[in-house]
This record gives structure tokens, C-alpha cells and sequence, in this order.
């Protein structure tokens, strides 16, 4: 169960109707997931615990009709790919894909493929697209080396992508993740936002969550994974946050890099501290037309700003309350968040004033 | 009552003996507190709620004996001045100072008197120092176009510079500012951190808090400033928030900077969105000498980020929680938060379980 | 005489009607210089080499009418102010001054001064002004220990901002600077540019050239600080570039930032190293309406390049082939560039091939 | 024929004994040149003109022996892959290699099979490596769609990575490039630094060399491009320029980074503009041992500026140079700069004074 099923604050504004990411109008998701074989690690053999999710702004040609977006690395102990481009020119032209990190590369080349075949001019008399390609570390469940994502994995994710509801947890990119020591993977949420003269907007987010120590996780700012027992499974990975955020209004690249900004806003809430060896990446898009100017005051972004820190706090939340426990290579195992010791722990908190220091 | 005093849980790491700013060796702050006058606001003459605080990394000479240090921007609608130099050379080579937007450049000049009295090289033939003085806007309670901080006031501060207790609350550039539309201003705290050999470092932080609305101030993760009666006498203008840590560990201008970034996670603990018109500004310092080789490792940062997170918060908490009622010019108010049922408010909350949503 | 009445060679675009930054319409300079004294230095006294520059990019309240504006600093080692704010917002809402170092907080002071006057309502209930001033550091020509530029002279320089043409050389900011090792000073330059349509555009560049060794100079590739006879009279001082370049076309603050960029294609064919110690920063300005939509593509871009390219260059060809011999504080002396010998220079250099290698 | 072996004049600095990067001890470079092929395009068939390049800073394992290195990124528009990481860890841990825009997958691919051979822990109880590849668009001549660089190629390039002297023009990642739509490709080139203490460092550049107009082409000042008579051959395709230099000074990687900056200093003398298109990247390494403390002062870093400026746009004319005349895809035809017509008009030039404006 998520968070806000389980009763939980987790803002002001209101969710959209999925409360995922594809409550934004046009947007879609797709998830291949790669779960094969257990027992000790036998690199290129298994055990395959990875995927590949992709996430479409609009369901046309995106080479053709790019969309306004910008990046924000708050930690650059990543190796995700396309960065520079969306810095130069404020847009994507291309989908964008998450999976393993060292599968980036088998995965960006699925996406030329599939740009290739949908647009013959590419690299004959026009430019070649901007491969969009972000990534976590899952080898601690995953063979990573055998990098079992292929091209048409990644092909298979685009062509897979659909409107809502966002499947979440241990899913897609998320298959192998694990965040505060506890199972991570995939999590969404959405927040609507009301424009100075009453016109509404989605921004909704998806986070790729492989993170954290346990001791460093906050639930609505209680040190649940101080309060929990020591989780005995799992040594600590460094690992990455991968945010994705899209919205309907017509923002420009600039407004949309302090969109991307204050992602750090919502993943603090959750207890991170972007330790060493984290590529915190975020990367917001705006899908409203290219042709229509930018109209949104800087003044009027506070709302905006609000959905982002809102939304990537319990997409974060979302991805290990909708875990689900895992055992991978070599019988490393990854429990599922256990929620009813966590309710317990938030219930009886009281900002340390019930409950002593932990 | 601070909210340590108060029984809240601020962090896990060990606070250092003041809990300030002072604990890094060396290092001390001096404030000059300008209140004068009541009534409606006559520019020129007042009221004047208003003030200038100076940081001093060391108490030798700062021109001669500069020290490693980074900045960060997080929101860059402020004034400040001094920060692409620092950003060259890794370096700062002045004494610290805060005051009100309008008047930086007094500031600047008395600092610059500070300096030519004390190296009589400068501009003969040696280098000019980089002058660095941090602001926010004072002006819902301060007779801000008046500019009554005058260089003197600025030497003043730095002479008056002392090893801790630091005064905190409606002190120095503290006096007249804002935070989540009650009153703000000077916070401060301090973390412990071992280093991997057992050598122990200190890492102090204070900031000059004026941000925010009412609404946005969790405590905690508790949503206080929605779970608060409207702070019916304050409208809000927008604010910033100045973070000045010192450590005495041997960090490279480069891991400063890092550190420097870590500010956000304490920022939005405290509920932050660093919305318009916000200038968001961190610098880092160490007071190890220079010509110590940086000897910490990137994967031994961890302790640090997590020291920044803590004090960054807890300053910011702190300021709030010390600050004082505060009537200004044309009886504008800002109340303090009332700590009674602030305290109230966290015990019920519960994560919202028990207390419904605000 | 410019180099270009000499009859080198400075490029392909066209330049405007009088070849400065005048010829983008609206845009007014004014100079206040100040020469005062000569002998030994009495820090207070003199002798006095310095002034201030004002550049206002049209003659409205800018504070209410503000550009877009976008800044790259190359070389951060410098003592400017303003710069945070307009990378945050892509805006500008004051005039833009430029001074030497330690002026810039009385020039400050003065820009304040005239816009509180201005706007009454600044700091009261509305935001406060973005303050700009660019410098660089005189001090081997003046006493600038002694703060000769005072507010009213930064008034003043405002004041007195009109149309062109704009005085070169040994003028307002530019009355102490040394560039080369030879005197230095104010240089401007213009270009026009058709646009898509066959609409034409004007970009106007205003350099304060205050940097370099002599053997750095190149004039059309040639180098001319090598060929010509070392300048025994002068030490080298670190010094800055500052370029000032106003448009009229519609582009936007992240299009003005990559015109800001290309600022250093042209600083470099004049053989800046961008030295140890120099503040290289540059400040592009569009003066179009905020209300029109930017509707200029990134792909046509090009002619902007290229006349930041050529009017950088020949800006500070024009600072130092318009300057004049100059002796300042301590009888230091700084000489122009050699004109008859510089072309000699030039007319049998032939790429080395002719001439040999200096 | 190089333009230093025609006499033309390269700079003031001494230049190493191959006058290429591999003077740099230890610095190795190997070339995979893949030529197949004429006639029409038929995307997969070819023709072919392509290549991959490898520069290894040291012959030991760079994963666990990595450098100090920096990346500048002056015109983003690129899909160069790995910059983030080294951005954020001042270290490059992983083999270089340049190719063709749509193969840097496939050669990153290559890099990772090399590394994970190399190192049985990546992946299993260590870090996952950050893969470096950079790249320019050769689809005028080449076949890109067809992605003919395959993953054994980038490994056969690391393999024959020797020392000098380095092979220049149409070789390796050269092949199909073109350069102020003349034929461009690889350059390579040297200069030697005196230290403070007598000690001598060298610093080697290498670039892949993909940009420009011919209006653009500047050498020694001289507009050979609009002087020599309209190229027919080749329309303009938007392309790149990818600056490698390497150090064995014992600079830090903030020190790195401002060399990297000082590239476009030397870009700027060969004429680039850095128009719209160009992916403009420079990685800047030193071979120096991590455990040296960083000994080099800011203020002796005049000399590795200087030869960062001179290099780079040697290396730029060298590739122009030294490439030959090759026909592509289509019969797309990049001719060999005419040297003999070049040098006279660089001998009749006379910075225009001689010959009039072009």
C-alpha cells in the first residue's frame, strides 16, 4: 500500500487523478522487466535482476516535435547520458529511457534504432537526435555485468508505453534498485496546479530510487529508519535518484531548471544526503507546444515548486512503500519497507518528545 | 527556548559544546543591533530595525592568511556580492559579513576600510581583496531606503567579533527579518564529526533566515505553520536565506562546494521552496591552513553532508524559535512562533495519522 | 586613430553608423573621468587617474522596464557586482556602471541613490533593484586606495549618458587601465545583422580593456607585443576585460548567454590569455520589448557570433589604438601603442614566413 | 606538409620533441581508421568513412589508477557521453576514445567489455567505471546510420594505442571529418613549461577537428578562408570540435578546469565562431600521481594557459593541414586545403592593408 492509502500527509496540493506521473495529459510509461535465475552470481549468466522503463512526454515524433526541457545534476556520480544537449538547446528530441548503469549503452542504441527506423532523414541530411539515457546501480541483486538489457528491450519499453496507472515498486528500471537498504525501485505521484487566471496544469513525477543508508530515512520527518530495526540483510551500495518531471504548463527551459532544482527540495524531506557515489540527476520537461510563448511569470512558479518538492518526496515514498522483498545474486536479499512497524514508529513519534532520541 | 532545549530531535550526529557556530576554533562572529524609533515609516529617519553581523574565520589576517571556501547559489534573487571571485580561486580573503539588501555597499566600504587600514599594500602593489557581504530585505519592519547601517557599523561588527555564545534571534543583520511570516532572523548550530583515522572535526553553520510563508514551515515533517492559527498580522514579501558553515577539517575548495549544496537538504527539512524572489546563497569555509594538503577522501564526505543537513536545519529552526515579537515601521508585527502550541501541534501529529490532514 | 581609419582589416559584417554601442537605438553612454594631481602617491590625495562609465540600454525607468540580460564570467578572479540576480532571472533593472575595484560600493551607492529618488515606492512595497557595477583595477596609474569615484560621480555619469558617438580611450572607467602594458582604456564597436526575414539588427560591444602583457598582443594574428620594442616603462599589473554588448533583437536570456560566451572568440584573436588575476565577465543585453515573444531560433544565431566575435576584438583594438600616453601615480607611466610602428609591424610580418619568429 | 614545417609562426612557447601528445610522458594514442566503400548511400552497406581513436593517459589500469581531470563544455550541442562524472569527482578512470555521433554507444560498449576483462570487481564489489566517449558528426562523408564502429574496434584502438608521433588528418575518429568545409580531422601538438623551480612539464592537445565555415578560416590572422577562391564541393553541416589535452604537471582538477577553459582561446585564432550545432567539449588531464599533493599556484598557471592556447589551435591547423582530400557517401567530396595558394596569401596579406578586404 502507498503512503497516502496507509493515511499518511503527504502535502497541500491536490494529487491528480492517478496520482502518477501520467495523469499528465499525453504522457506514457512503459516497463520492461528482466527477472531471471537465482543462486550465486555467474556473470553474463545471472541472476537477472534489471529492466528498462521508458517514459514518452507525447505519443508523436519526438525527433520531429521536440519538447522544452532542462536538467539539474545536484550529484554528479552518475554516468546517464544526454545531459550536455538539453543544457545548450532547453529541449529533448528523443525518449527518455532508464535502466542499469551499465546497460546505458545497449539501451541508447535500442533508442537509435527506434529513431532510425521512424525517421529515414536522421544522419542523411538532418542532425542526429540527443539519446536521453539515465541509470542506477542494481549490482547488488543484479549481474550487472552481463548486462542482460538489450537494444530491443529498450524498443520493447517504448512500444510498451501507455497511459496510466503507473506500475511502481520493483518494476522496469526499478527491478534491481534499493534505497535506505530496504528494496527501491519505480515510484510516482502527481500534483494539479491553478494558474493566475484559473487555468489548471498537471506536473507529475517519476523517480528511479536507489539510494541511502536506512539510518538516513525520514518518513514525514521521523527517523523511521533509525526507529526500525537495523535491517541485518544488506550492505550499502552507494547509489543514485533519477527524477523525471513533466508538465502541461508552458514553461520555458530556464523555469524548468529551477523546477528541476527544487527536486532536492522534495528527495531532502525523505532523508537523503546525496552521499558519495550518487548521480542525483533530475530532468523536468514541459510538453506544451513549442509555438506557443512561454506565459508563466517567474512570480507564478511557487506553485510549481510546490508540486515538485511534493511529488518527488512521495515518489521516493511511493518506490519502497510498493516494493516488494527481493533476493538476488549470491542470496542478496532486499526486504520490503515493513509498514506496519513504520505506522507504528510514525504514530508514536511526536518529534522525539514521546519517543526519546533514537 | 531553542527547540533542543525544547526536547525535539535535531539529527543524529553529536552537537559540538555551544552548539554554534563558534565551536569550529578560531572561528568568531560579532553583531551590531540598530532599533530605533517607532511609528510610521519616514525614509531617512526610520523606524530603524535593522543590523550588520560579521563571521570571522580566524582572527589573524584574513587578506594575508586567506582560507579555502566555496559558495553555492541555490536561488540567485539576491544581492550579494563577492561571489564569482570565490568561485575562481577557491578562496576567501576578507572577514564575512550580513546585513539588509540596501546596504551592502556600506558594509563593503567599511570593510574595505578594515582592510586598507590593516594592509597598507593594498592597491599600492598588492592585489585588492574580494569584499563579501551577504544580505536579505529587513524592509516589512525596516526603514530599508534609510541604509542606516553605515561602514563604521560594519568595522564595529568585526571588531566586536568573540568567541561564541552566539547571540541568536533578533540580533545583528538578524533584527529586523522574516521567517514563514513570523519573526526571524540569526540561528546557529554545530555537528561533531570523526574523521577515519578518530581525528575529530567540527562543523559549525549560521544562517540570517528570511523566507517562506506560514504554510510552508514543517517542523520536523510536521506541517506547524498549517496546523498554526493564520498569522493574521504579517503579509508576506519574499525573503532569503544566508548560510555561512565553517569547518576546521582540511577540505578542498571542491568538497566545499559540495558541502555548500547540502545546505538545501537542512533548508527543506525546515519546509523551504526557496520560491521567486528568494536569494539562496551558501558559503563554506575551512580554517585549516593552507598549506596542509586536502587529505580527506570524497567517500569520507558523508559525515560532512550529513553535519551540513543537520545545522542547516537546526539553524534555521533555531532563528525561528529564538526570535522575538517584533513591532516595525508602520506598526508592521511579526510575532514569534508560539512555542506552546508549536509544541502541541508536533505531539498530536502523528504523521498525520492522528491528526487529519491541515 | 582606430585601426580600422588605418585601414586593417576587422572583419566581415558591416559595422553601424558610428561604429559603437550607440548604434543599437535607445542605448546611451556617459563618461565622468577624473585626472587630478601627479607625483608620489599620498593614498587619499592622488594623484588621481580613475572615473566611471554608465550604460543605460534605453532612457526609460529601467527599474520598471527592465531587458533581458544574461551574463558569462570566463575569468572570475574579479570584484563585480550584480551578477547572481541576473543569472537567476535573466534580467536587468538598473543602469550598468563600471568603475575601478575599489569604487564599485560608492558607485553602487550612487546607482542606489538615483533609483530610490527614481522609484518611490522601492523598498516600501516593492522589490529592490539588481545593482550592476563592473571594474577593473587601476591602481598602477591611480591612487585608488583613495575611493576618488564618489556616488554623485556615478550619478552624474548617468546624467550625462547620450547618444554617440562614445568617447574611447583614456575616458570615464577607462582614464587609468592599462592593457598590454600599454595604456588601455573604453573601446566600442557595432555590427549590423540581417535577420531570416531581412529584418536588421544592431549589436553594440563597449569593452574596459585592462589586461595582458605586452608579448601576449596579437592585431590581426600578428604579433605585434613581440615585434615591437619592449615597453621598459611598465610592470605588469593582473588585470580584467569587461564587455558590455546591447542588441536590439528579441533574443532571450539563455540566447544572450551564448552571445556572452562568444564575447571571448573575439577577446582572444587580440591574444588574451585571460591571465592569473583577471575578472574577464561579460554582460549581454537585449533591449526588445519583454512583452514580444523571443522569436529568433537558435539556428540563426550565427550573425550574433560572429558580431560579438568581431566587436569584442575591435573594441579592444579600439581601447588601446585610441588611448593616449599616460603618467600617473609615482611617475608610473604607460604609453600608447606605437601606431606608425604597429603597421610596420604588421605590413612585413606575412604569417612569420617573411619576418621570422620574434 | 604541418604549417610549423611551412614556416609559418606557432607561438612564443617551445614546443615538445614530436610537437604532439604523446610528449607527454607516458600518454599513448592509437587509431582504428575504417574506410569501405563508394557511391551512393545505402545505409548499413556504407560507403564507409569512419574511425575510432583511443588516448590513454597512462599505459597502467586506469580504473584503479585513475587521473585528475576536467571537462569544459563551451558549446553544448553534443552527445559526448561521461562529463558529469568527471565534473563531480575531478577524475577520469577509464580509457579516452573519439568516433562518430551514432557509434558512441557501440565503442562505449568496447570500453566496458575492455574494463570489465580488466577488472573482475567492477560490477561484484566495486564501483561501476565512468565511460568516456567522445564524438562528431562525419555523416557528410560517412554512412552514420550504419554505425560501422563496432564495439572490438574501440578495443583494438586502446590496444594500439602507442606512443608518438601521433598520425594526423584523416585517420582514427578523423577519417570522415571535415573542418571549415574542407577536409578536418585529428591534430595533434605540444608545448613545454618552465616551473617555478626550474622543473619542465609538458602539455599535449590532440583534437578531432569537425567545424566551421570556410568564411570562418583564419590563419595567423590571416582570412584565408574568404581569400581563397568558394570551396564548390561541400554545403555546410553543422559539426564539432573535441579538445584533448593532457599534463604531467601535478595541476588539481579546479586548476585542470580553467585550462580546459582556455581552449577556446586557441579555437578562437583558428576563426571558429562555435556556431549553433557545435558540440565544443575539452577534457583536460594530468598524469601527475594522485598521492602529490597539488603544488602548482594559481599564479604560475600563465604558462599551461599559454600552451593550451597555443596547442589548441595547432593542433586545429595541423588536422586542416595534414588532411587529405577524400570523397564520401553520395560522392560528397572534402577537399585537402590548397597550402600553396594559402601561403601566399598569408605572405600578401598584410592585415588587410596590403590587399583590401576580402
Amino acid at each position: 500500500l502507498s503512503p497516502r492509502a496507509l493515511g499518511l500527509w503527504l502535502g497541500a496540493l491536490p494529487a491528480g487523478k492517478l496520482n502518477d506521473l501520467t495523469d499528465v495529459p499525453g504522457v506514457t510509461v512503459g516497463h520492461v522487466s528482466l527477472i531471471r535465475g537465482q543462486g550465486p552470481l555467474v556473470p553474463g549468466q545471472g541472476p537477472v535482476r534489471t529492466g528498462v522503463t521508458a517514459v514518452l512526454p507525447h505519443s508523436g515524433n519526438l525527433y520531429r516535435r521536440p519538447c522544452r526541457a532542462a536538467v539539474f545534476v545536484f550529484n554528479g556520480f552518475g554516468k546517464s547520458i544526454g545531459v550536455p544537449y538539453i543544457r545548450e538547446t532547453g529541449l529533448i528530441n528523443a525518449p527518455i529511457l532508464l535502466t542499469n548503469t551499465l546497460s546505458v549503452n545497449d539501451v541508447a542504441n535500442g533508442v537509435i534504432d527506434y529513431l532510425l527506423r521512424q525517421n529515414a532523414k536522421i544522419g542523411n541530411n538532418a542532425r542526429t537526435p540527443d539519446i536521453v539515457v539515465f541509470e542506477c546501480d542494481d549490482s547488488y541483486l543484479n549481474d550487472i555485468r552481463g548486462r542482460h538489457v538489450k537494444p530491443w528491450d529498450a524498443v520493447l519499453a517504448i512500444k510498451r508505453a501507455a497511459a496510466g496507472p503507473v506500475a511502481q515498486g520493483n518494476v522496469g528500471a526499478g527491478v534491481g534498485m534499493s534505497c535506505f537498504q530496504l528494496k527501491g525501485g519505480i515510484g510516482s505521484a502527481s500534483r494539479l496546479i491553478t494558474g493566475k487566471n484559473g487555468r489548471r496544469f498537471v506536473l507529475g513525477m517519476l523517480v528511479l530510487a536507489n539510494f541511502g543508508l536506512q539510518e538516513d530515512l525520514l518518513v514525514n520527518g521521523v527517523p523511521v529508519g533509525r526507529l526500525l530495526p537495523a535491517e541485518a540483510s544488506g550492505s550499502y551500495v552507494p547509489g543514485s535518484l533519477i527524477s523525471i518531471g513533466i508538465t502541461d504548463a508552458p514553461l520555458s527551459s530556464r523555469q524548468l531548471e529551477k523546477l528541476a532544482e527544487r527536486t532536492v527540495l522534495g528527495q531532502a524531506r525523505t532523508g537523503s544526503l546525496s552521499r558519495p557515489g550518487s548521480g542525483d540527476f533530475a530532468l523536468l520537461v514541459s510538453t506544451a507546444s513549442l509555438s506557443e510563448c512561454e506565459s508563466v511569470s517567474d512570480w507564478e512558479l511557487d506553485g510549481y515548486y510546490q508540486a515538485v518538492a511534493e511529488t518527488t518526496a512521495e515518489s521516493i515514498w511511493n518506490a519502497i512503500f510498493l516494493a516488494e522483498t527481493m533476493v538476488g545474486r549470491d542470496g542478496h536479499l532486499r526486504r520490503a519497507l515493513p509498514l506496519g512497524e513504520t505506522l507504528t514508529v510514525i504514530r508514536n513519534w511526536a518529534g522525539g518528545l514521546a519517543n526519546g532520541a533514537p
